[in-house]
């Protein structure tokens, strides 16, 4: 046990220095005083290299400074609570395309003109986290009703009707369900719905909406997570149907896993520590160089993303929440070790030991192929998203453990279920 | 001399037999009986992995099985007149997301429903390419009336009101003008007007000012070809102002080396060997493994799209024709030089010793990232393309040398301007 408590203790201490720096490389580098919002295409060494502002990473790093702000005291920095406001009020003037209109630019330019939009949901989504974490920490009412005005519109698109999204049916096109749109939806419902009775309440129905949706993805008779199913649940035909993502399978486990832990479900925990942690963490950790292939197809064939084989930053930030995540509620001593096995790959390939912040894109061999730190696709959200949870997750532990030195062998006691579940 | 006639002579020999082996592969393959056009999601023994049908695709190879049908005795074969008029019969039957609009699809089911629309150019472009060379071997008029109202449509779109392509007008997005817009009506009216007075007068101001747009690419006081310049040729800002694909500049090269023959200008062709032949090469081939990198920044910064340092089989097969052109009208040995490098380079790395066709995706060291043949990109289409303009190329350099042994070391007399040029 002492064993164990020494490696939480060292792990603990290992993330929390990390996310120290990686914090300090945002701070620094992406800041825009003058617009507001963040510059996230930041070389090696911070140096902005483009001013275009992508919607999707301009909420997330807003909802990651609250998050800090609020859960860490060596956050509560009015720095962090600065540009997140900075963040927010950007995004209030210049997200949406055409206002009133809810639809969301996909990039903008560093002013805040759009220049690109997305027809899907996903810009719209960070909105509406961001906007709920500024309410959070600011408790200013505009921000929460923008974030459930977003939320409802975004639930509307998903639930009964599309075509504000802009794409125009097409008699070909599968009914596919990408596995993304449930998995978004459940993490708003979490965030929303966090210590808020009346929110959990509201979207509690659609919280067990996602989860049966996000479930439906597992396939060949429990065998794999595909990414892609028919809308009633099936797989379908061609590289659509076979498509897998081993690390947003992982992600989908921990989404769930805080679901199963709300609802107080231990046979859904179990379920989904073999389903959403075990299966693609087996399936997508390449034996010949480690790390997590990005994509897969289920046939063994070769997929046509050319990236497939590339090792990214964000499974692996993923696979370290899932795995202590998935040991915190369980107790099972291998999911701490297969923790500790992504988490040394992570720290040993993807830490740049001369700048802050991760790299984003080795090859498969594990050399850095992009030395880039942020991009249109890459911000501050994943990695200290991943620290910020692991140091939290880590220091619940080590708390369980002095209170009761046998506790983490043991799964905890189910929390009480909330809300109308 | 004689040396140089055996050199020459050997690669007409390998060129050949490779292009022999590559369209087995896609007779064998490619055809679908049932609905005609082509499957292109090919394994690396031509096993479909995928039925969708890229339109790209269905016209280029009806283009590619005409080329080779009215070029090469070899190959005036019914098996492949009659795929390549089942194609056309396809794109005719299914291409058009709305007839009588003429916006045409980017992918179809396997029996032609549309499942994906881009909003550019392209698949209108290959459409028009297969109806062109169908009316040549056919001499069905209707293949022709298709080709002339399907460019006259681009043509609209391009230089007049792109409204109709569904891009919406954001205020934030930069004028920007892709090198492909006017590379590929380039190839069109060369295409079009291909042996035929009346078209060639009626594109001759088109295909002038295609390649004053294309000329307009050389930037930074004639040290680069950009890829995206402003409408009125300036570069622009950010990544996508510094974005530089050598493969593309090369394509772009050996077009313009076709404009300067047909306009009887050496001082252009001086110019394109220089801007467009040489500049890429040397800044795209990688000096560590060899090959071309697929993408660069022109400050040398790294580029954020993934597969930027990969080797890909198409600017490698468009930089053979640049160089064996460039050879052919400019006599300049080196080149030949250039020529034999880089298909020394391909003919090692991508071609496939147990099957057909090449491999179309390497990582940076030459090793197959991808094993497929065919995919939503690659069809039937720049290998053979290259081969067959090679094998071509080279024919002629050989007779050329046959009748005065002399020759390719002098550039050739200048053909005769055609048309209202």
């Amino acid at each position: 046990m002492e064993k164990e408590r020494e490696a939480l203790q060292a792990w603990k201490e290992r993330v929390a220095q990390e996310l120290d720096r990686v914090v300090a490389f945002w701070t620094a580098h992406s800041h825009d005083r003058e617009h507001g919002g963040f510059l996230t295409c930041l070389g090696r060494d911070g140096r902005v290299y483009d001013d275009l502002k992508y919607v999707w990473l301009q909420g997330r790093q807003v909802w990651m400074y609250c998050h800090l702000y609020s859960k860490f005291e060596r956050f509560r920095r009015s720095e962090l609570l600065d540009a997140a406001k900075a963040g927010g009020e950007f995004l209030l003037r210049c997200a949406r395309v055409a206002p009133p209109e809810q639809k969301c630019a996909f990039a903008l330019t560093r002013d805040g003109r759009p220049v690109k939009v997305q027809r899907t949901i996903f810009s719209e989504c960070f909105y509406a986290l961001a906007m709920d974490a500024l309410w959070r920490v600011t408790g200013d009412a505009r921000y929460q009703r923008e974030a459930t005005e977003m939320m409802d519109q975004v639930v509307r698109w998903v639930r009964e009707d599309p075509s504000g999204l802009g794409r125009p049916p097409l008699s070909g096109t599968l009914a596919a369900e990408p596995m993304a749109v449930p998995m978004m939806l459940l993490s708003l419902v979490a965030q929303l719905g966090d210590h808020d009775e009346a929110l959990a309440g509201r979207y509690a129905e659609l919280g067990d909406w996602c989860a049966q949706r996000i479930l439906r993805h597992v396939q060949r008779d429990g065998h794999a997570v595909l990414e892609n199913v028919s809308e009633d649940g099936r797989e379908l035909p061609g590289c659509l149907g076979r498509h897998q993502n081993p690390g947003h399978a992982l992600e989908a486990g921990w989404f769930l896993l805080g679901y199963a832990s709300r609802k107080g479900d231990p046979a859904l925990r179990a379920h989904v520590i073999e389903k959403f942690l075990l299966l693609p963490f087996h399936s997508g950790w390449d034996p010949e160089h480690g790390g997590l292939f990005y994509f897969q197809d289920v046939d063994g064939l070769c997929p046509t993303q050319l990236e497939w084989d590339m090792k990214l930053w964000w499974p692996h930030s993923e696979a370290m929440i899932a795995f202590l995540m998935g040991y915190r509620d369980s107790g099972d001593p291998a999911l701490l070790r297969l923790f500790e096995q992504v988490a040394e790959y992570t720290f040993c390939q993807f830490r740049d030991p001369d700048h802050g912040e991760w790299f984003g894109y080795l090859n498969r061999e594990g050399k850095v192929a992009l030395t880039i730190k942020g991009g249109p696709f890459k911000g501050c959200f994943h990695v200290p998203r991943c620290l910020a949870m692991c140091e939290e997750i880590l220091g619940a532990l080590l708390s369980r453990l002095a209170r009761d030195p046998g506790a983490p062998r043991a799964p905890p006691a189910a929390p009480t279920p909330r809300g109308a579940e």
